[in-house]
């Protein structure tokens, strides 16, 4: 029987692939992705079939991966960061379920780290309490829902991080997001910017959400956009989970 | 100089640490951490200097690891999960700054597998979109704040992903939010309760929301509630990202 691996990659390097991710890579004997995304793979393992797809084809790879193992071969379909976030997990199990169910590959899904855990690290600790994440692309899902989330995740105060800011053909989304929050928050609310986190390029910044509309957003980007308790710290963006400090602490600690 | 790194395990299975927590545990002289975690850690690092400290014992733990790396030792500070998501980062960092300028470690934030990544994971496809983590414990934010988040994001049909829905002392939690939800949706709606993903004693269910309340549950569970999309397919649990069938594809596919 077949066997079909969803692999999320991780945000880039090498270096933050899980070990179950890269064995699932080295057992595979076809690997299934968007061509950025496999030339990663290609070169520690050279000679394995390679199945390279356009971005914006992702239906076309999910039947290509699920036909594949469905045929008996061990097959690798990767996604960039974690497969079940805005990756390919979802459209693989649409298309594993249309196949008889004597021919069904046995189906793996490794989970990696996320875009949004990516960017929390090299900002710090901006997630620190409840968050939500809402990706801006109105691509597959209707402007009017992006909105109700965005109004809701940011009246509840939830700490956001915003997938998908812009694109080639998008530019008005991320403005108009920020109008919403602006609604809820104050405009010196911090906010991480995250551009191609642990790739070349890797570029962070921390700005106020009033000036968050003068960014340049791309694909690569990913935004954090603090709550009401969210502070800079130095070079870094600190959400408290909530513990108090006591006042026995309060005394500056030095090192001996 | 000493260093600090805060590293997040992921959810227990050392198959899915990625590479630069390994590579950070390898190259600490000392591993700060509660019991159950640095245990994982000794077994393939016998001799290394470790520091376990007791569950609820955070503030104490950050201090711990922080007051070492600002005597100059190369220190990992490890949480389970991702160190940013109900983790030990924010501690570290409010610690870290207490630090005087010219003792200040360098800081590393390595990010990890989140629980809710690991749980979506084992279920299939559950987070599909756009996806909001709240903790039920109200030991460290007020129960009205955690009702406020659980209305918002219900109603904004947001996939939702409930951490530390019990404990031993905290039991009516999770009864309480699932009655909130069952105002926004419906007693069908599909809920993954995942307990000790990828650890010894593994299970994983998939429930109707207004079954949730029966379920055994604990700390090292997470619960992952579906939105109005969310749906069974087979033994996995599925929310479309929004990519519509195409008519033409409406015909079952049979692999060649």
């Amino acid at each position: 029987m077949g066997r079909l691996f969803v692999v999320g990659l991780g945000p880039g390097a090498p270096e933050l692939l899980t070990l179950e991710a890269r064995a699932a890579l080295e057992r595979a004997e076809v690997i299934v992705g968007y061509h950025a995304y496999v030339d990663q793979v290609r070169c520690w393992r050279p000679g394995v079939a390679i199945r390279a797809t356009p971005i914006g084809a992702e239906r076309e790879r999910a039947q290509e991966a699920v036909q594949l193992a469905a045929m008996g071969r061990t097959v690798a379909l990767v996604s960039s960061g974690d497969a079940g976030v805005y990756g390919m997990a979802g459209l693989a199990l649409e298309e594993w379920e249309r196949v008889p169910a004597a021919q069904r590959p046995a189906l793996t899904v490794v989970p990696g780290v996320t875009a949004l855990l990516a960017a929390a690290a090299l900002l710090g600790a901006p997630l620190g309490t409840d968050f939500a994440a809402i990706s801006l692309s109105d691509l597959l899902v209707p402007w009017p829902s992006i909105v109700r989330r965005l109004e809701a995740a940011a009246a509840a105060d939830f700490v956001l991080g915003l997938y998908n800011p812009a694109s080639a053909t998008r530019h008005w989304q991320l403005g108009a997001a920020v109008g919403i929050l602006l609604q809820h928050r104050s405009p010196d609310t911090p906010v991480g910017v995250v551009r191609a986190a642990y790739r070349d390029g890797q570029r962070t910044a921390i700005v106020a959400l009033g000036e968050v509309p003068a960014q340049p957003v791309d694909m690569l980007t990913i935004l954090i956009v603090g709550n009401s308790h969210t502070r800079r710290c130095h070079d870094w963006l600190l959400t408290p989970r909530g513990y108090r400090s006591r006042p026995d602490e309060a005394a500056s600690w030095v090192p001996g």
